[in-house]
């Protein structure tokens, strides 16, 4: 016998639950992203691997399923659709009509090592709105990422929305004393402090050669920032100080226009807050966990630069990323992932007469849609017709199993009913019974399935 | 300047006309194999390179993507579903109830040359009906074929479908003389025959080592599979021998028993189609377009023997595939792609009044959906509302955009209105306007568009 194989590292196999609830959070990532009037789009599952080191430099390469194709391209799998979206928008952007208002929903893939809320292969909604540099932009997105949570029955209570800015966080360090070409260090620091011991901090401090006062601030933004927000007095005398005052208001302001009535008082600034990537420029938010037990539920933020660096004409863009696999972590954690992901047939065929062809002439004609030519759509769905393999004609037995499938129906066909032109009908939650007769049983089988299902 | 990036070769951006088109195709391929019992599955979009090796030889490397993780395996973009789906399988076959019914929508690889229905990134979808060896099971995934087809409103007239018997040609080719040993060669031959030219031909049949007895059959096929069916006298004349007869026949009985009547008459067994892969055993079978013009739509078989292969038990098994490629090609040419398969939103929201505020708040209100945390569902959905990001305020401008935007309804905030404590309420397509009292307005609007759309 032939050893088994298994999936490869860092992967998933989706058997028929899993994928239910796989196709269950991309339904509510398209369904809502539609009410919000993002369209959806794609690209293709690998690039270029050039087009990856344009946005984050040769060090990339290394976390990447990279490859070469038998014309000797070098070519990766996406770990991320922005380089696609800035792609396409550098080529065509001037030929679209503005705001571009995107989403998709494609699997990336990372080359590392996997762990818990991270895999080599996962599924990624990615929101983008391009062509509008206001805080309207900004706070539209925020809107659709927070009520996509909504959709999926969070609550508030769930989740965190931390929030900062680039540009005016830069402008802030500058006037507590950072000098302007550390700033770069000092948000690859500030990104990083949360998550250090003291030791590895001090150490980090200095091998990026900060002065004795550039170290002095970032001590107490560490130390601060480790406190609830009521407690971080050091951290609000420092910024009420005259110099960085302006700055601070200005935030303050942000502040205001950004926040959401949804999201209640649940939406703070967060001075640590930088999200790594280099490309951002002005505002950057997070979603975590309230229990804070998780990795990051979704981020984004605005990146005005990127569309040129891909070639194409300067374009303020703004958008965010939330993976399947934190969010179902977190779904599943509240109890809110659905009970019966799969749903269940309409209809279950109970045949209990002599004659096996009834079976498969019931499930074609209900299973059956009406297409109108002239509409181009299907005008009367089908429905979800299921029926037993086994050989019994037993009518307990068969009805047992209908159950199981989690049927709404059951359309019992006996030797004594159709003798009388009858089939019997039965619900199978309330589990009552009536007699359709046969002339008429499509349509009303057709009537009793309408209301909810599929 | 950067030079511009391009989509790799044989790949496709998916803009949003071209991704609701999409949508449309992989929404029905859902939508029908739900109806017919049916469950998704997926797996990931790489494997071990050895998998791909098991059932197609070391030839396949070279059609593969190919590429090595960090830990040195060798790993290969999936070229089709079906190996996944056997090393599931054969992992967990013994605790999976029977039959296992199971579809998949994945995005497969081909490293070859593109060409008009053949892209080296393309979209698949994949039937498989697992443990159950009757023609039962053969033809509810004909069924399904079929189903899918006029799910999209394509008819009979529109594909032809032929099927073949690989284990019952087997018989009738040894029955007619083709020695044993010489089978796979003849299948091999039998499947390039109609795509060779006469000189070709020969050159094939020679390089074969086949006696000239069997170039002598081979010949005849080449000649009469030319022919409209009630033209191939000869090889009627060849099966109605004494010696062949008797697999005829059989063949002539399982003809009876899968067709459909849905396909009425447009159902045909064809003695040259073998379908090239080397590990179906019984019923094959494929749908082409009725023009000839095109590449197969879909295709596929049993494969009784490849679970074994994998490691796992015997199992018996059917199942098919169709791209995504083909298909759209074929219903272009038809005219039945939806003319406008994007949609458009269920509320255009006019903002005609002083307060921008107004517009965040009424679109916050209508997308909200109603999620039942006991229920763990959503119990009343948000609606689709768009609105302008232009500053005008002029009314009939807007309405302009709601009507490019294929707006269903347009809800108009007019300070006269405002004041009155009511809004304006126009239905798009009749053109006809009433006024809503503010106060009753969210669920006069929810209920509008409860009928039709989303």
């Amino acid at each position: 016998m032939t050893d088994l194989f298994q999936a490869p590292k860092g992967t998933r196999d989706f058997l028929p639950p899993a994928m239910a609830v796989r196709r269950y959070i991309e339904d509510a990532w398209r369904r809502v992203s539609l009410r919000y009037g993002f369209q959806e789009v794609d690209g293709p599952t690998f690039e270029s691997l050039d087009l990856y080191k344009v946005k984050s430099g040769d060090e990339i390469v290394s976390q990447l399923f990279a490859f070469t194709d038998r014309g000797g391209r070098d070519l990766a799998l996406r770990p991320e659709f922005t380089p696609t979206l800035a792609r396409i928008v550098a080529q065509l952007g001037g030929g679209l009509p503005k705001p571009i208002k995107w989403f998709s929903i494609p699997r990336c893939y990372r080359a590392e090592q996997p762990q818990k809320g991270r895999l080599r292969e996962f599924i990624q909604w990615n929101v983008d709105f391009v062509g509008d540099s206001s805080f309207k932009a900004d706070r539209e997105c925020l809107a659709l990422c927070a009520a996509l949570l909504f959709e999926l029955g969070l609550t508030p209570n769930d989740f965190k929305v931390s929030w900062n800015h680039r540009d005016l966080m830069a402008e802030l360090l500058v006037g507590l004393g950072i000098r302007a070409d550390k700033l770069a260090d000092t948000f690859y620091v500030l990104d990083r402090l949360q998550k250090l011991s003291d030791v590895e901090r001090d150490k980090l401090l200095q091998s990026r050669e900060f002065s004795p006062s550039e170290q002095k601030i970032l001590h107490l933004f560490a130390t601060e920032m480790g406190k609830p927000e009521a407690e971080q007095t050091e951290l609000k005398a420092l910024l009420s100080a005259p110099v960085p005052r302006g700055v601070y208001e200005k935030i303050m302001i942000l502040q205001d226009q950004l926040s959401l009535p949804e999201l209640a008082d649940n939406f703070h600034w967060d001075i640590g807050l930088v999200r790594g990537l280099a490309y951002y420029t002005g505002f950057v938010f997070e979603v975590a966990d309230a229990k804070g037990e998780n990795r990051a539920v979704a981020g984004g933020g605005r990146y005005d630069g990127l569309i040129e660096i891909f070639g194409g004409k300067p374009t303020p863009a703004v958008g965010f990323g939330m993976g399947d696999v934190v969010l179902e972590i977190l779904l599943a954690d509240r109890g809110l992932l659905p009970d019966k992901p799969l749903g269940g047939p309409d209809v279950f065929i109970v045949n209990a007469s002599d004659d096996n062809g009834l079976t498969d002439l019931w499930a074609s004609r209900l299973r059956r849609s009406t297409f109108d030519r002239t509409l181009k759509t299907v005008i009367q769905q089908g429905l979800r017709v299921e029926h037993s393999y086994k050989s019994t004609r037993n009518i307990g037995k068969l009805l047992q199993e209908a159950a199981a499938a989690h049927a709404r129906f059951a359309l019992i066909l006996a030797p004594d009913e159709l003798s009388r032109h009858v089939v019997k009908w039965r619900d199978m939650q309330s589990r009552t019974e009536s007699e359709l007769p046969l002339s008429q049983a499509e349509t009303l089988i057709r009537a009793a399935c309408s209301g909810g299902g599929d």
